[in-house]
């Protein structure tokens, strides 16, 4: 296959890999071939002895052993909480909640906490391969300073809340702050913004309207958690006499701007819904299972033309921000919970991690496949592992045998970010310190985070916040 | 804790590690403390401070950032099928074994094959913290001789099946070929056996009989696939008359040395036979979900009483042989198919990939544990990465956060067969190479494997084979 954007004849880096998967086409799988950048773009993919007569290039990276794939896209975090990965594990959700998450948070969540927090998921998923994620948590600002200094791709929430916490102080202000946040870094190209009003049980009606008003005036989706437990769907129907879709679908939130995180619960007709609306998923499976909320129809959700992307959720529920592993799992689940060993078949789940969370955000004009004239958002796996031998098929070895260990080089918007498996812009030892530090202070917390106030804590309903 | 076996002055390895989890006793974390190896076994467990003045040890490895684990066991596996890896992926179980896998196994497995196949996977197994493997499989002496080659515990199985393969003519031959195995491979100490009856589907009631006696007189283990599939349930029911467990219990099968490997469809009554007997479950989480066969109630299984250990299964179903995924797969399955987030907390996942193993195979006075007396097989994990940073517990970082690429050093019966994450013992390039060149060859079998014969398939019930 043989594609150009224009008649380019000096680019400024080219790379000839082994092999390339675009993930568009679907089940296309490129051999010996080269992918060219120029400004930041891909601008020409075509076979390497074609590449070495037509283009002359900058920078010439040859992966002989690898595989080319776009940047992966994890579709839903909360990325400054890796600060409290492991911090509780094996506990059932509301002790976990009221114990340890909510009043950790509630003592130590500052800019801070954030801006840290965010530059170790950076780096993490930088590493692991992925090149672009999608936020929900307090102080955007300082998540948007790690992303920056880490030159990664983020999409920001703009969190709504019915309840105060250390950001905000009410529905007015977080929206308020939100949209300051997003006025000041407009001319950054690598963060975009989204909507996110937390979660049916933790905003009000009047709330989810003015996020579906302001949606629809700036043109940005809409990223919530819901029907992430029974228990939220039990709730809803003691409160409001109806289940949290139908709930959102009154209020007029149900749409393709709408990114549902988790949809872990749900009945036929709501998959009829959702696919109607032509509304998006993001689907967790690591954090699903681990929180013991269950496993979400993503093959019958897929079935019926729902866009599905994946997300890994924060690190305190996973505890892996690992998009290798999201994909893995969300194979094994469709096929093990469904009793078809066909279904989510290896490039189905690549292109989940990838372009249908390009999609779900909006943005798979620019990302989410390795397609000429979109950005350069590339990771490369090198597959000559012995743990990787023999290798027949390269989309099966990416979703069964390799792991984010095998990613080698990592290129955001054309930006060399990861090479040889060493990440550039930051110093190893300066993020371990850092880590500690944080550590240290969570431990105390630990020690008496039961006697504090927890701000995050929805009284009323006693339900999940993350 | 302070532990000495006597009072030995000088001992071959001193390993002085941040924390070490024997695992017995069940969740005890020691911090700073030392292990010393002599003779091959561990013979003392004390903290550093005191290690450095009553022991002088010839080699001292110092892992101020690692976590010292038993060598993980991997319960259940078909380790030359490494070869096969990613051969067949996405396809249905009849598909791919009538298509794939039979036709392979019938062109191309012979002794060569599986020495081969199993140095790869004795390769891969090492490098990721194994450092036992039960096998079933054609040829056992070619898979003992590359488990030897790497210095590696095996305890392999001797086969049988009620029809005729490249291996063994009749019953009778596989018995005797078995046996003679056995007799000539009776001093290597890192070499066990047992009586690996196929499946239930695949070997008659004569056989397992005489599978039976000879494991009773021999005092083996007995290693067998059980309640796969609900295809192979019903084609018990309609050939005789009782499901495949209840058969089993008639033929005398059902005890303490039985390793029942899937497990997945059980009824209540049946895992109360399971405990009633004692026998042993061989958990495959990654293999029963890859071929669609379903989640093994193993949460259930360990309330009951039964020892669960885990297995990878072979390479051409999961495509790993990696314990670490097999550990958080089955923490957080049981977790979520459940809806009890405390099942298999990160203690109980550990102890299945590692003592509940060597209970099964009936080695736990040797292996399984960090304890004085035993084997020193042992595996450090460095716990210093980004992706493992903040580190509150490490127990929930092995089974959560960590993945087998942070193994470090491996040693099993004393002696280091990984060092730094470079294995001991063998040319990469020429494991590389040797995978190369049966992919060619295997590439050429494919082309043409829909006309072979194909020995493995038994066409009488049409049921899986591996």
């Amino acid at each position: 296959m043989t594609a150009y954007a224009h008649a380019t004849e000096i680019v400024d880096t080219l790379i000839e890999a082994r092999w390339i998967v675009p993930v568009e086409p679907r089940g296309l799988v490129l051999e010996h071939h080269a992918l060219a950048i120029d400004a930041g773009r891909i601008v020409a993919l075509l076979p390497q002895a074609e590449a070495r007569t037509r283009l002359r290039a900058r920078k010439t990276v040859r992966l002989p052993q690898h595989v080319l794939i776009p940047g992966l896209v994890n579709l839903h975090t909360h990325a400054a909480m890796t600060l409290l990965r492991g911090y509780a594990d094996d506990m059932p959700l509301m002790d976990w909640l009221n114990q340890r998450i909510w009043p950790a948070e509630a003592r130590h969540v500052t800019p801070g906490f954030v801006r840290d927090g965010t530059l170790l998921a950076c780096a993490e998923m930088l590493r692991g391969g992925t090149t672009c994620f999608n936020d929900m948590y307090f102080f955007p600002e300082a998540a948007a300073e790690a992303a920056l200094r880490l030159g990664m791709r983020a999409v920001l929430g703009m969190l709504a809340i019915d309840f105060p916490t250390a950001y905000a102080a009410d529905a007015e202000d977080y929206l308020s702050k939100g949209l300051a946040v997003r006025d000041s870094l407009r001319d950054q190209p690598l963060i975009n913004f989204c909507m996110a009003p937390h979660a049916p049980y933790s905003v009000g009606d009047r709330l989810f309207e003015q996020v579906a008003t302001l949606a629809a005036q700036l043109d940005l989706p809409i990223h919530t958690h819901v029907h992430e437990t029974r228990a939220e769907i039990e709730e809803s129907l003691r409160q409001h006499g109806v289940r949290p879709l139908e709930r959102l679908r009154r209020l007029g939130l149900l749409g393709p701007n709408l990114i549902a995180v988790h949809a872990v619960h749900l009945e036929p007709v709501e998959i009829e819904l959702l696919a109607l609306h032509g509304c998006r998923v993001a689907h967790c499976p690591v954090s699903n299972l681990k929180l013991a909320s269950g496993i979400a129809p993503s093959a019958q959700l897929m079935r019926a033309g729902v866009t599905v992307g994946l997300g890994s959720d924060g690190a305190a529920s996973n505890n892996r921000l690992d998009m290798f592993r999201e994909m893995n799992l969300a194979a094994l689940l469709a096929k093990g919970s469904s009793g078809d060993a066909t279904a989510v078949d290896a490039h189905a789940a690549l292109r989940m991690a990838s372009l249908e969370g390009a999609v779900a955000l909006g943005l798979e004009r620019e990302i989410g496949s390795l397609c000429v004239g979109k950005q350069a958002d590339i990771c490369a796996v090198r597959l000559d592992e012995i743990d990787l031998q023999p290798c027949y098929d390269p989309v099966a070895h990416l979703v069964h045998a390799a792991g984010r260990e095998h990613v080698s080089h990592v290129w955001v918007a054309g930006n060399l970010r990861l090479e040889d498996g060493r990440l550039g812009g930051i110093d190893v030892a300066e993020m371990l310190d850092m880590a500690n530090l944080w550590q240290n202070r969570l431990y105390s917390g630990f020690v008496s985070g039961g006697e504090l106030e927890c701000a995050m804590h929805d009284r009323r309903t006693g339900l999940t916040t993350w």
